[in-house]
């Protein structure tokens, strides 16, 4: 272990490791546990709410749990930990258990995979495995998927109002920290094409993408040299990918015709030019009057770059002024549009609006000292905020035009492929849909990614993740796909599974009084 | 190096990379540059705004500056980009040159320190170096600072709203993947008292804290066995450190109770309990609630921790709510009050409402080839995004009260303590303001962090990092520490450099023509 103490496995809340020894003692620690992980409600982001969610982070999570385990640094950190009166919080025979036992390795975790479709209430990841380390389990888990799920989530969105352009994602440096490399990764999966965060990209195995900044221009003028001097280096650098950020100085004044001026010696060179970006004002409408310049000066090609603090409504709005004050500007709507290039930052990597999914990670079931699974309930105030509990399988449900219709929620044993009908209860309230097998294809969500630790098949490539959301959302109802009201997606359980969730309440109740 | 690629130096824009190459070729890359790093606002939660900002994430960024450089695996990384017609984008010699210099140990770098109290539009950083180098350090620097100074600036709301009381950091499960470990940190320098994420606070030398988690009571309910009993169990572990979670049944008829036998019985056995916690529901009236229960039993001392998605408003609301009902709950307002201690979370570790802080970082000047300063402009559309050039100091101004009244921007050749008269301009508009030099405390705002490479001091720990938050604030009028509609504090700059400025914005203009 080379890494610093708070990046290994103790990147977890204390009551974790305070838990976990009360089941030593209690001689539960070993005791086979199932834990769901699942989040109740979409991103909404104030003005506007997702209707779907795009999952990520299993690749970074497993990575970390096979990297990280108790060594002498962190059994060490515990020993020193002291109650309030200065006794020892964590006993020698529990750091001498973790020291041996104290890894992921036994753990089997299923999860729905990176770039597929989830919803709420159906768990993205189930945990089993023994008690305590489950247990510790909980925090890094729900930090990576909640994440990873968030981020790509948003960039879906980003994808789905930018249709067939191309979306950069240029949000490392207003990123939260060090969440910027699983921010950019997430952004990727979910649906940018690109992005500028250097190391990140490489390691995907993707080329990193940028233009240049203003203090290209500005360190070139207080040098006594002029824009055009500035871009003409970079061009002359970067002859085949010339980019020119042109609103340092008058954006149509100064930085178009600049530009308009070494895209011609470019094409004289032999080389074709790459196009603008625009950072500043009025995007919509400097788009136009860029465009116009553009096409007038022989470049129709040219693509023009934006940016300045994107998110799906903005370039939903940008393109909207577009077709509506095209004809008034004297450019071609759609020709100006299908030359956009997003590049989107901050409020891709930060889930600007709102920057938390709230998973949580709930024990279900936990097995007796015969073996046998136990359900465990948790009765809250709110029946939406109480878990459903037991041994389950997720399904999702197609419709005979190949629609994703509901996911379902069923007992491990219950064999719905052998009923004629399929009940599809409301996981709380009293709502239920019944609909014809026969016409209903039955997916199972959850795969096995790590069985006892063991990672089941290589992470596959950026490209098949993609690959997965593409095909994945094509499946959606258009509805379900809208940016704002969205349709509501159905999640529910089976009759048997409801009735169960009903009784242990039940039960719950009654013993506590 | 041992580190990945992307948490190596390759952490950066790709156009850092390639303009640092278009200044090697116009001889500009070993220039010594300055930039500034700033804010242009306060972080705005929708309903409420800062009033003020706290200074973090300095010691992550040294320290990443201090482990980073170009090695064979980054510069092989580099060599491997292609452009669209599959030219290198990079040359050897620039290549070689970033192998022998690639690295930050010729970088000076000034800063307010962390936990100072930071405002808009005066540098929280200036970077003075070769401007190939501090062109690359761009995106780490932004990303570290304005997420620490983000979270921190959060903190200082939490504990203004929180007053005397405990505040526990419990955001790890939710933060934003791998930034928790900094949010933790900023938290702790802006507000927080403890933390739940176990190996950061250890790092930090502060013990991490905790209570339990619904799934002791579940994994116990499971087995057979009661919420008494999991209490039972815990406490036996934790004699004096008891804090119960009361919510997994049912909180005044059972929970409470229940928490209630088992302190009767750690008292019967000499041990002090410690409290309850409470994570669901109408926070404020199941505190009365459950303070006067624990009143009617002996346990007035009993600690109630709050948890579940609070931050500063909601602490406000539920300290204000109890104030209104506690008589009419027959219990005393303030001593439910003092008894109570905050866990916030993923409001905190997030900045729920604005998840990042838009600091930029401006070249404002540069030296020529005789070594002189040549001051750089940018001209946006906006004069508020027009960064002032040149090179400068920052003041802050204390009245005879020892109150904070503004900070001013001066040129660093300007002698302030030497003018009777001080004259405040507004960066941007025509407001200004003339105080007496006389009734004025002047205070450098910058402190020399490294300087060339070196750092001039060991990190300040945690206590004297809060030690200066707490004093920082304390001079603040109570007016700017307002949650909700502060007063604006004046930022402001002299009139020499105020004319600096404009004289630039019109050559520029100029030149552009």
């Amino acid at each position: 272990m080379t890494h610093p103490l708070e990046e290994g496995i103790l990147y977890t809340d204390f009551y974790q490791l305070t838990m976990a020894q009360v089941y030593f003692e209690m001689g539960l620690h070993e005791r086979e546990a199932r834990f769901e992980h699942f989040f109740r409600s979409y991103p909404n982001y104030g003005a506007h709410q997702a209707g779907y969610c795009v999952m990520a982070g299993l690749q970074p999570l497993v990575e970390w749990m096979q990297r990280v385990r108790f060594g002498e640094a962190e059994i060490a950190a515990l020993r020193a930990q002291r109650s309030p009166d200065d006794n020892a919080l964590f006993q020698e025979d529990f750091l001498a258990w973790l020291a041996e036992h104290g890894d992921f390795s036994k753990i089997t975790l299923e999860a729905v995979p990176e770039g597929r479709v989830v919803h709420p209430h159906i768990p993205l990841s189930v945990v089993t495995g023994p008690l305590a380390m489950a247990q510790i389990l909980e925090t890094a888990l729900l930090n990576q998927l909640n994440f990873g799920t968030l981020i790509a989530t948003k960039a879906a969105r980003v994808r789905e109002s930018a249709g067939e352009a191309t979306v950069m994602e240029f949000g490392l440096r207003r990123a939260q920290g060090f969440a910027a490399n699983g921010a950019t990764r997430a952004a990727l999966i979910g649906g940018a094409d690109f992005t500028s965060n250097t190391g990140a990209s490489i390691r995907l195995g993707l080329p990193p993408r940028g233009t240049h900044a203003h203090a290209l221009v500005q360190a070139t003028m207080a040098m006594g040299m002029s824009e055009l001097d500035a871009f003409r280096q970079y061009a002359t650098r970067y002859p085949d990918s010339t980019v020119l950020l042109v609103d340092t100085v008058d954006t149509l004044r100064s930085g178009v015709p600049n530009a308009i001026t070494i895209f011609q010696e470019l094409q004289a060179q032999g080389h074709k030019p790459v196009g603008i970006r625009l950072d500043s004002g009025d995007l919509a409408y400097l788009s136009m009057q860029s465009a116009r310049l553009l096409d007038e000066a022989g470049f129709p090609e040219a693509s023009i770059v934006l940016s300045n603090d994107l998110d799906e409504l903005i370039i939903w709005q940008i393109e909207s002024q577009i077709r509506q004050e095209a004809a008034r500007m004297g450019v071609e709507a759609e020709s100006v549009i299908r030359r956009l290039v997003f590049g989107v930052g901050t409020k891709l990597v930060t889930s600007e609006g709102d920057g938390a999914l709230g998973g949580v990670y709930k024990l279900v079931a936990l097995r007796d000292a015969e073996g046998h699974w136990q359900p465990a309930i948790k009765i809250s105030e709110s029946a939406e905020k109480t878990p459903t509990p037991g041994v389950k399988r997720a399904y999702r449900l197609y419709d005979e035009r190949g629609v994703a219709t509901a996911d379902l929620l069923a007992l491990a044993d219950e064999k719905l492929q052998e009923q004629e009908m399929l009940e599809l209860r409301h996981p709380f309230g009293q709502r239920r849909r019944v609909v014809r097998r026969e016409g209903i294809t039955l997916e199972p969500l959850h795969q096995t990614i790590l069985e006892r630790g063991v990672l089941r098949e290589e992470f596959p490539s950026l490209g098949a993740l993609r690959a997965r959301r593409r095909a994945d959302i094509a499946r959606l109802d258009p509805g379900v796909r809208r940016l704002i009201n969205p349709h509501i997606y159905h999640i529910s359980l089976t009759p048997s599974l409801w009735t169960l969730k009903q009784q242990l309440i039940e039960q719950a109740r009654a013993g506590s009084r």
